[in-house]
């Protein structure tokens, strides 16, 4: 089996929602398996200085009108949430503790929260939101609340955020492929023409 | 005639560089005209609260090695300069001096620039040394050095820097086409497609 292409994403990064949209179409496209790596952007950002996107001057309205372009680009379902941004804790806490025993679940269910919350505007913040998400896959709700509460989940979500920051995560989304980096869905083409090529 | 496709840069934006090798080709596959635009990214980042893509943690090490590669991808020459990055008054306001009579001359010293910045390691900061470039396109240098530091000239990079910011032009490069604006060297791609289709 080829090496994988990993996918690092914040559940409250549009960017992130766009592409993982495509990802596991590039990656099949070149034989790969996806990793999904949810991690939490506000602990980036405070290394790094930013601010959530919507709040900078000047780059903040132009990227609340590049969301709507590129949900028409991609022809996919698109609302600016209210609130937004939101902490994604609950979300990736449940994405690892799914992940732990069925990979492909926890995609699945990771792309019903991304639906949710910008497909239909749909919070996540709040575990039971995201028990409420997890109960639409067939998951039950009260093994979701036990496992986001659990001190084990929280150090796992911690410990991958930490090990994201260490390779040199910035924003999200964030791809590695063949141990390239790669920043933004903009990038998605480039990666797909890394794994064709391998490289250059 | 089609409407322009506007290009937006700071000299001493690496993905600016990278842009200006293309963008004049991605206007003529769709029969549109480029206009250049040179503004000051300092300026810019006053009011958005950035920093110098090099300086910033991550960002600046992932830039680096971005740049190296899309060098590679792209197939043009590349040195990352030292130093930078560097203030670029004089090379604006030259590039708006020739602009004044002939515009075709004024990208081909534009990129005369670049080449010398990105693709040589030379600086373009002082008067000096952007005149030394002029020179090799047959531009009197003493006129040249006159512009630079006339307050005519000044005034227009100002004039300019500040419409840049009316627009909401955030970083470099951007592009604006039919009214849409699209940040980054990234987006030619969308923005061909832009064109090809009318918008979407």
């Amino acid at each position: 089996m080829s090496a994988d292409l990993e996918f690092y994403f914040d559940f409250s990064s549009p960017y992130g929602y766009f592409a993982s949209l495509r990802v596991d179409r590039v990656a099949e496209a070149a034989g790969r398996q996806t990793v999904w790596k949810p991690f939490l952007l506000g602990v980036v950002f405070k290394d790094t200085g930013a601010r959530p996107l919507a709040q900078v001057p000047l780059k903040g309205p132009y990227s609340i009108h590049d969301w709507h372009r590129l949900a028409r680009y991609q022809g996919c379902p698109w609302v600016l949430p209210d609130p937004f941004p939101i902490p994604t804790q609950a979300a990736a806490r449940a994405f690892y503790w799914l992940e732990s025993t069925d990979a492909e679940l926890a995609k699945r269910f990771a792309r019903a929260c991304y639906h949710a919350y910008f497909g239909e505007g749909r919070s996540i913040m709040a575990p039971q939101a995201v028990a409420d998400v997890g109960a639409s896959l067939g998951i039950a709700p009260d093994d979701l609340l036990d496992a986001v509460a659990a001190s084990g989940w929280k150090d796992k979500l911690k410990e991958e955020t930490e090990a994201a920051i260490r390779r040199g995560v910035f924003g999200s989304p964030f791809f590695f492929v063949d141990g390239e980096g790669f920043w933004g869905s903009d990038r998605l083409d480039m990666v797909a023409e890394w794994l064709a090529r391998g490289g250059w």
